[in-house]
Order: C-alpha cells, then sequence, then structure tokens
C-alpha cells in the first residue's frame, strides 16, 4: 500500500513537471523555441496573381511561393486571368484585394493599368510586391524579377567562353522591346569591355515569330561566312534560327544562345542544335516574393526606422538572375 | 483501494497521452510545428567581415545581421580590419575561414585582392555573400547594395519634388570613381527623361574634400546666378557646399541634396542648410545577408534546381535601395 501511493507520489510529479515543461518547451529545445524562428499562421493567407495564369512559365513562380509557404508554415492561393487581358487581370486583382489577404505578389500585366488597384491595397494595409514585370509608379514595396542588361551579360560571358573569347556574332532581338534593348545592351557593352577578339557585326529584328527569325538568321549568315554565333534574345525566334541553321547545314560552325526554357528550345538543346538558353530565376522570384510579403505583414521592421520602416526593411530591386542551361544540365529544365 | 487503482490508470493514461502530443506537437499548435518556420541552431555562427571595422556607417548593418540571427535563431560574430589596408582585411578574413563558420558576410575593401580567399571558402563549403562593395569575379553567390544608378534617379524625383519640377541644377561629384559616375548617369538620365523643364547645367569635381567642394560651389553659384540646387554625391563635400551657401547667403535659394547621413550632413540638415540626403539601405544589407547565408547553409534550395541549386535560390543581385532624409524624418538617422 505505502509502495503504490509513493508510485502514485512519483506519477503526479512526473506529471506535473512534464504540463510544466509543456507550457515553457522554450526550455527543453532551442527548437520549441516560440521566440526565435520565423514562422506564420497557416491561417495567414497569401495571394500571387499573374495573367495567362495557365501557361508553363509561372510554374516554378508559383513553386517557389509554395516553398517559402511551407518553410513559413502559411497558406498560399494562385489567381489571375485565364487570358492576356489587362481588363479580367485588374477584376481579379481587385477581387483578391476584397478578401483582404496577408499580401498580394504581381505580375502587372502592363505598367501602368494596375497601379491605382495597386495603391489602394497599399493604402489598405495589404502587402503588395512585384515580380517579373513591374508597376513602376505604383506603391508596390519591392520588384522582383530578371535584370536584363545583367542577363545579355551572361550571354556574352557564355558565348567568349563557347568560342574560345575570339570571333563575329550577331543578335536577333525584338528592338522596339524595352526588355529586350537591355539585353543587347549587356551582350555588346560587355562584348566590347571584356572581349577585344569578338565583335557583333548586326542586330536584326526577328519580331518574335518563328519565320521571321528563321529569314533573319539565314541572312545574316549569308551576309557573313565567317559567322560564328548569334544570340536570340527571347525563345521563339530562337526555335526558327535553330531551324535555319539546320537547313543551311551550318550545325557546329554556328552556336546559338537563346533565351527561357520552352519545350521546343530545351529539345533543340538536347539536339545539340541550340548550346544554350537562359533561364530566368523563377522560383527565386515566388519564393522571395513570399518572404518579403511575411516580412511586410508581419511588420519585421529594425526598430530604427521609424515611420519609414516598411519602406526600409525591404530591398526595392531584387535581380533575381539567370542561370545558363546546356546539354549537361538540360534535364532539370523540363516542367514537371 | 479500487479507487486508488482506478486513479492511478488514469494518472498513467494521462502521462501517455502527454507524452505522446509532446513528441507530435504540431497537432496541437501550430507555432510548436517543428517541419514548419525557419530557424536555425544556436551554435551555428555567421561572421561579418568589414575593412576600418569601428565607422559608424558599419553600425546599422550590424544591426540587420543581428536582427536576422534573432529571428532565425542563431549566433553572429563580427570582425574586419580596423585601417583601411586590404592586406589587414585579407587576414582578418582568412582567420574567419579557418573557424569555419556557417557563412560569412564580406564588404570587400577592393574588388579583386580578396578574391582567392572568397573562391576558397566557397570551394571549402562555407557560403560567402558580399555586401556594399563587391567582388564582381569572385564565387561568392550574391551581391547586396546600393544600385547607384537607382540612387541617382531617386535624387532628381526629389530635386523636381523640392523645385516644382523647373529648375536649373548642378553635380559636384568624384568622376573617377565609377559608383559616383552611376549616381550622376542616374541623375542625369531621369531629369532629360521625365522633367524637360528642369536643366543639369554643370559638373564638377569636389575631390571628396570640403574645401574643393566648397570652391567648386562658390563658382558654379557666381557662374549661373539663378541656379537652383546642387545635387553632392558624397558626404564630404556636401558639407562643403552647405559652407559656401551659407557664406554666399543663398540659402532658400539654392538648395542641396546630399549623400550618406553622417553627423554632418545631419546637423546641416537640421539647420535647413541640406535639403535632403540619401541614406543607404545599410540595414537591408546586414539583415538579408544573414537571410541569403542561412538559407546556403541549410541548402533550402528547391528540389527541382539539381546540381546547380545553390546558385539557383538566391538572387545574384540585390539593390537595398536608398531612402530620402529631410528635416521630417532625421532624427530616425543619428547614430544611436
Amino acid at each position: 500500500m505505502k509502495k503504490l501511493v509513493l508510485l502514485y507520489g512519483v506519477f503526479i510529479l512526473a506529471f506535473l513537471i512534464i504540463i510544466a515543461s509543456f507550457f515553457r518547451p522554450s526550455q527543453l529545445d532551442s527548437w520549441h523555441n516560440v521566440d526565435g524562428g520565423l514562422r506564420g499562421d497557416i491561417g495567414e493567407q497569401y495571394v500571387m496573381v499573374t495573367f495567362q495564369s495557365g501557361i508553363d512559365y509561372w510554374k516554378p513562380v508559383l513553386k517557389g511561393f509554395e516553398d517559402a509557404a511551407e518553410a513559413l508554415g502559411v497558406s498560399v492561393d494562385y489567381r489571375g486571368s485565364t487570358e492576356y487581358d489587362v481588363q479580367e487581370q485588374m477584376t481579379v486583382l481587385e477581387q483578391v484585394i476584397a478578401r483582404k489577404p496577408a499580401g498580394i505578389a504581381l505580375s502587372a500585366m502592363e505598367p501602368t493599368a494596375l497601379t491605382a488597384s495597386i495603391n489602394k491595397a497599399v493604402e489598405a494595409g495589404i502587402p503588395v510586391v512585384l515580380f517579373d514585370s513591374g508597376a513602376e509608379d505604383s506603391k508596390a514595396y519591392s520588384f522582383l524579377g530578371t535584370d536584363n542588361y545583367n542577363a545579355g551579360a551572361t550571354a556574352a560571358h557564355e558565348f567568349a567562353r563557347l568560342l574560345g573569347n575570339a570571333g563575329k556574332v550577331a543578335v536577333i532581338t525584338l528592338p522596339n522591346q524595352l526588355n529586350h534593348q537591355e539585353r543587347v545592351n549587356g551582350f555588346q557593352e560587355t562584348i566590347r569591355r571584356e572581349y577585344p577578339k569578338m565583335q557583333v557585326l548586326e542586330i536584326k529584328d526577328g519580331k518574335g515569330d518563328v519565320v521571321v527569325s528563321r529569314e533573319a538568321a539565314r541572312e545574316v549568315m549569308r551576309d557573313h561566312p565567317d559567322l560564328r554565333g548569334i544570340f536570340v534574345t527571347e525563345a521563339v525566334g530562337g526555335v526558327g534560327v535553330g531551324e535555319a541553321i539546320v537547313q543551311q547545314e551550318r550545325l557546329g560552325q554556328v552556336k546559338i544562345i537563346s533565351f527561357d526554357t520552352d519545350k521546343g528550345t530545351l529539345d533543340m538543346i538536347k539536339d545539340g542544335i541550340i548550346s544554350a538558353t537562359l533561364a530566368q530565376g523563377t522560383w527565386n522570384m515566388g519564393y522571395w516574393s513570399l518572404q518579403f510579403l511575411f516580412h511586410l505583414h508581419h511588420e519585421l521592421a529594425p526598430e530604427s526606422a521609424g515611420a519609414a520602416g516598411k519602406q526600409r526593411m525591404l530591398p526595392p530591386n531584387v535581380d533575381t538572375g539567370v542561370t545558363v542551361v546546356t546539354r549537361a544540365n538540360v534535364d532539370d529544365y523540363y516542367a514537371k
């Protein structure tokens, strides 16, 4: 009987110790320390908004957004206009704002049309960041996307590597579009500055069209028999240039660097027609967009920042970078 | 006796339930979910390395670094050369590498001298990011610092606001230093493109010296009686320009925008001599450097990234931004 009472006492003590430690888990294990660690609430919902929401291009962005949400213990939703239609995107954005989410990551189809809606959200206390396509004069806290000048510079370095730092190259681009102009500037200026034995002979308009780009490639190969490479600043034209090189039997003599990772481009890399393409940092865009929104929602600004805290806690511009895709790593880039 | 045995049984049951729930805390409270949330180990040490390690400029960077460490439950250390001496900085960096920390955030005094050490660290599996001053051809994963072109554009917008979008301005700068050239380019091109009633009359060399800058300001005011503003791209010269304007009794007629937040500059803002200065995003540099190192150390890369994971999980370039400091918010910027 005495033994039983003793055992009884021991159990009560153990029970109390466990109850106590359960309510103060930080003293047992730093992983249970609720004061340290970045973690939200599963009821916190962050929304990613795009246009042409069904295309493959957004998939790795959404994956990054979801990965960050999992890491931080919060929820996400994905919305967008199904068509390439700015009115439809505005309607979708307004519906999302009306639900008062914890934050919105938006790729703006057009740089000005959505500014009023973005500003309305920010003024209502809903954090907004922009990714991939910005809205420069809006009140969004940050823009995360490819720095196109730097991407062009990467293409220049990759051509130098492919051609042993010497040789004549051409560019096929969309000369009237700012992001493509920046790619070409970065490419040209890097070659001029760093590779004196290389030369950019011509810059042609491929109109983002497979046939036009194919013809432009034919012409430039005809006019310059010593051409060693073509940089195509967008994917559709890249496939056209690949076709021209196969048809003209210049495979191996004229190398191609293209842009983005559409299936047609990846297939031509596998077949050795396109030497390399530049994959945009789409996962980065999604992952760090959610991180930034999380920091805004939880107001994790430095105390010293005063009233300007939210402005001062986030980088206003993030170059999410490009990676060079070649035959060696092409399999990692097919949509899963 | 039976009662006691029953009670005994109840306690054992309660004990087992609590033990069970303790090992699966995620089902009780999402805050205890060890699978969610970003948190490291207090034994994980990240090191920030600078040069002239005692100057005020680094204080908010270190504060950001420490704030991120606190948020993530990890430790930091701060090292640097005491002098403006690249050999000393290299020695400090080598000592830090030898201790195999979880990650290193480095501001490189010189863009090439430290590259071999940086690469050695990265090859040994120690993540390195650069902040404020980079080392472009090193294997560091990311650079976080002020985009000087964008900073110059911000100065242009602020002058437009101060002058009601019209008026003649001059620039006093360090014409031979790349970061200052970029500030001037951003300033000039923004005015040319967006403010047709504004004009940049002259760009003068202030040599980063208070006397030279004062004389340059005197000359430009003498040559252009209708001058409305001077943009000074560094803080020492800014104080000299302020002195010239006081001495020439042009206060209020000629407005100054300066750079950085040295005490002399802040005092002149308080006194109404300098209208605005641009504060660099130093807290951002430290905070996001630590976040990036944490992600590298824990290899939080997307599964899809394959071998290039570490390259693909971080933005390679981050513009940590500037904020405009005026009399209204100058008190937030004095070193604490």
